[in-house]
């Protein structure tokens, strides 16, 4: 890449650049760690440049932490039509293509950093959890969500992130089963929690009413049914 | 309380006092925003004398942090004798005695604070959870756990906390069916891991060989099968 080359980048696609630059470094290593001067070199410009569009490291890290958690809040839209169950695969199916592009970004996001203090860092992330919370109400059509429901909903939020962060050490696991399991995972929950609450019976019974024969959550049963068996 | 009484307090005793308050004090407060005038108020004494066990507010700070992780580990150790449904329920009561007695504490450990690095506080937590992990392990006679083993577990040990931060928050749920519900999600989510992988399936089939027919795990095969009818 020329100099040439190098100033013809507009603004916002040099900020995306050292916002792609500091999600790898400062995950890499502690943000203590990582000076601009490595940051600067990374991106294949002069420190003063970089000064230029971020006053310091700790409005860079902030920058980045923020961008992972629009971008992912992002792939939680869905249009509301058709099996919930299949509505849900579809946003594993996209929450693991962000995992998978962006995993230290990911990681970055869901660990917080040293550098950033813990409040706004986690309120980054719980502004991520919040927004797919909202997003399964919305599907699941409650508006004022009952105890129970927001325990799992949330804590199955908590699971899908769980499973995310330790997928992406090694990869051991193929994605595409992983996705196919936390909608499992989802359907599970929700019916143990139904099993001391009516009103959540009343829940699982309705995304049940809506699922097709051969859709992911009937599927549930089916294997569960498969595998009490002693060998 | 006299000064006479209060002298009388030994070093080891006077610690924890102080821990007990900075748990109380900073997991209502930033901890920025609480100062050691504060806690030497709360505990009925002198602004040096806390200076005199605790160097600063940071130490102070971890030390009631790591007081906490290591109160909440002693809790996970249980006897390997009988079923494996009815060990696993027993902790649970045990970590949610944990959570009623010191839930300030319990918040404080978990979602960490700005005063101490997130690095450190971190650790403290990842150690709780590490802990959690090798307990339910060895409860499973696995030494090597292979990927989904791992996943199933920690997955599973978040959604745990989840459910008792949630919990916390107002109490709406009766804490013992949340207890014998965490229980269930534990062989939930092994039986959808098991349904795609043989290694996992045989784990599951070991423990349910063991649980007797009135057994909390046989208990959720019979709510599940109930529930999945269209009303």
């Amino acid at each position: 890449m020329t100099t040439v080359a190098r100033r013809r980048m507009g603004v916002e696609e040099r900020r995306e650049q050292l916002i792609a630059v500091a999600l790898d470094l400062f995950s890499h290593r502690s943000p203590e760690d990582v000076s601009i001067d490595e940051v600067a070199e990374a991106a294949g410009i002069s420190r003063p440049l970089v000064y230029h569009y971020f006053p310091g490291k700790q409005q860079l890290y902030e920058a980045a932490l923020r961008w992972a958690a629009e971008e992912l809040t992002a792939r939680f839209a869905e249009p509301h039509e058709g099996p919930l169950g299949a509505r849900l695969l579809r946003v594993m199916e996209r929450f693991f293509d962000f995992v998978a592009e962006h995993g230290r970004g990911f990681s970055a996001l869901m660990r917080g950093g040293p550098a950033i203090g813990s409040g706004r860092a986690g309120a980054l992330v719980d502004g991520v959890r919040q927004a797919a919370f909202t997003q399964i109400l919305a599907h699941l059509d409650v508006s004022r969500p009952f105890p129970r429901l927001e325990m799992v909903v949330r804590s199955w939020i908590s699971l899908a992130e769980t499973t995310a962060l330790l997928w992406l050490d090694g990869r051991r696991v193929p994605r595409t089963e992983l996705e196919r399991q936390l909608v499992h995972d989802f359907a599970a929950l929700a019916a143990v929690s139904a099993a001391y609450d009516a009103r959540m019976a009343q829940v699982v019974r309705r995304i049940l009413a809506d699922e097709p024969e051969n859709g992911i959550f009937a599927d549930l049963v089916g294997r569960l049914m498969e595998l009490p068996e002693p060998a």
